[in-house]
């Protein structure tokens, strides 16, 4: 157990856009609120999945949408609490803690919000140990948890409750509605007891991107190598640096889809690399050989300070280090796969694993 | 009080087509549904509004779709009963009786599904006296009724509760994940009491439509002109005669929208009229002379059968005699105007009473 002061919130925030993979929503905003919340309620209380009771009704809480558009429409701050509140109405059960759906991004610290204002614990684990762009990618749908019922809100008021009969519908219908909404919602689901979430839940999380965000204060007050530092902390590997020379991006169906062209520089000159997005980074292709691809994290650091960039930020002139980081073992299944791998997404590849490829190099 | 049989059934279903004005969807797979439910389960209680009490819990039922979707994409069957019980048990009251929210088309018969199984009464009145596109578009919106918590389900078991700051959000809300469900689901909403359902409801329409239903089957026997006699019994006015010579038609957003163009015969020969609409008729405009529009009704009859015809089934070459009805009292109010007039779908023109142009010359 230990307690989430604001200084946490900084090096939580900073080390999620890392596991974001360019995607998960730039976490300035949810940071800020959750800061402000924390500073009017207090600490939030941080459990490790084995201080959980098996009985517990965890529920996890997060910000929907295009992270194009999170940046500029900002929440009204109590439609969290309202979908939240909505979803233990429905369930009519008292829910003991609340989680990060995905560690990376906006939404590790989304939560926080809910947990300050409410006084509930906040479970030191999430459902992807890294950011995806669709809502049934989580752990929890490799196990087999429903994400219904499934409460979502809007800045105005309104509010909304689905029941599926799989976790692709609920993405179908809550996507559907969120662009309705105006491209952003705020969502509670994936209801699950504790001892569920210690099956399906990727655990230690928010301890590892904080540590990430740490590590990269401290390099950068110590004037050492960022990039290092954060390859060495993530335990991932360094696949390019290059400059931006190219940036296609739009915001379709309520995602944010494009393409980053980087051209190389010193040990890469003359090398082309290619991101391509929906939300996060899904692949990496250096001259046209597809070299990392999702489930394995691809992770976008400003050459120099070793900001992450997300795929929003991403603009011509930006000099930049790309990392391929390995998933967790639980996307590295014939399921996990599936869900989240390459050819779920239109890439008629398959996946291999980062280190296979880089691994010697190190 | 007064039972009904599949005989009243199929003269209901065949007088809703008239006021479905083209819309509304075809009845006939809404009647097919009610007349096995009555089989099965025994016939329906309809009682007048002045029959149920002012504490009675009434909820609405309807299908809500594409009308050019909804004839080849059969309902299960118990969706709709799903839907009802999914809001009554949100609400956590009991219901006391449904309705119909439209009594044009299929949703004058959707309901008796809900009642014969359940055992419900079913309440003399609707929300138009007609059929309108959007889900806002009843009276209860007139009279400061919500239609959520709104409750919706599909075929294949997803469910959905709505919670809405106004009925447009709803119909917004709604329409997407309709047509994510393949462009049609099962709906239950304004949930209303007995006291308020008095003062919205547009009384005694279940009546009119079997009252219509019979007056077209009598003057099919009897060999007595249909049309004349269908005009009489809705008091409504002759505004065209003429053969189908072209319709548009496109599936989008979840409406079927398009228009038609009849080429006159008899006293209007060599006129052209032309049809506008977006599942119901809107507009019907002679040689460039918008000549009826919404909120009045605007139904197309084949010319010797007087067979209504609906949109959906709209072809080149039908013979056919277009009637102007004017609609109820409710929608000629600057609010009832303003939800469902010419304005509201995008006619820079104001509203004639059908009557002002027609009824001199009866």
């Amino acid at each position: 157990m230990k307690l989430l002061h604001p200084e946490n919130v900084e090096d939580i925030a900073l080390g999620a856009a890392v596991l974001g993979t360019g995607g998960g929503g730039d976490p300035y905003i949810g940071k800020l609120m959750g800061i402000q919340a924390i500073r009017e309620f207090g600490p939030v209380t941080l459990l490790s999945l084995d201080e959980i009771d098996d009985e517990d009704l965890i529920v996890p809480t997060a910000m929907m949408g295009a992270p194009t558009v999170i940046v500029e429409k900002l929440p009204k701050g109590d439609e969290i609490i309202k979908s939240f509140r909505a979803l233990e109405s429905y369930l009519g059960q008292k829910i003991t803690a609340t989680m990060s759906a995905e560690a990376g991004g906006l939404n590790s610290v989304t939560p926080l919000t809910v947990a300050a204002r409410l006084r509930l614990p906040m479970v030191d684990c999430d459902g992807m140990g890294r950011a995806f762009p669709e809502l049934q990618m989580v752990t929890a749908t490799l196990y087999g948890i429903s994400s219904t019922p499934f409460a979502m809100g809007d800045e105005k008021g309104n509010s909304v409750i689905l029941n599926t009969i799989n976790n692709r519908w609920t993405e179908t219908f809550s996507r559907s509605i969120t662009v309705d909404m105006g491209c952003t919602s705020l969502i509670a689901c994936y209801a699950t007891t504790g001892k569920e979430l210690k099956e399906w839940g990727v655990p230690n999380t928010m301890t590892l991107v904080e540590e990430i965000g740490r590590t990269i204060r401290e390099a950068r007050a110590s004037k050492t190598n960022v990039i290092e530092a954060v390859t060495q902390v993530v335990g991932g590997f360094q696949v390019f640096k290059g400059k931006i020379v190219d940036v296609q991006r739009r915001t379709e169906t309520g995602f944010a889809r494009g393409e980053a062209v980087l051209e190389g520089v010193d040990e890469y000159d003359s090398q082309i690399l290619k991101l391509q997005f929906q939300n996060e980074n899904l692949v990496a292709i250096l001259d046209e050989e597809m070299v990392v691809s999702v489930p394995d994290l691809i992770s976008v650091l400003e050459s120099e300070s070793g900001e992450p960039i997300t795929t929003e930020a991403l603009r011509y002139g930006f000099r930049v280090t790309v990392l391929g980081i390995p998933c967790h073992e639980k996307w590295r299944t014939p399921e996990g796969l599936a869900l989240v791998g390459p050819r779920y997404f239109g890439y008629d590849i398959d996946w291999v694993p980062v280190e296979e490829r880089y691994g010697q190099q190190k």
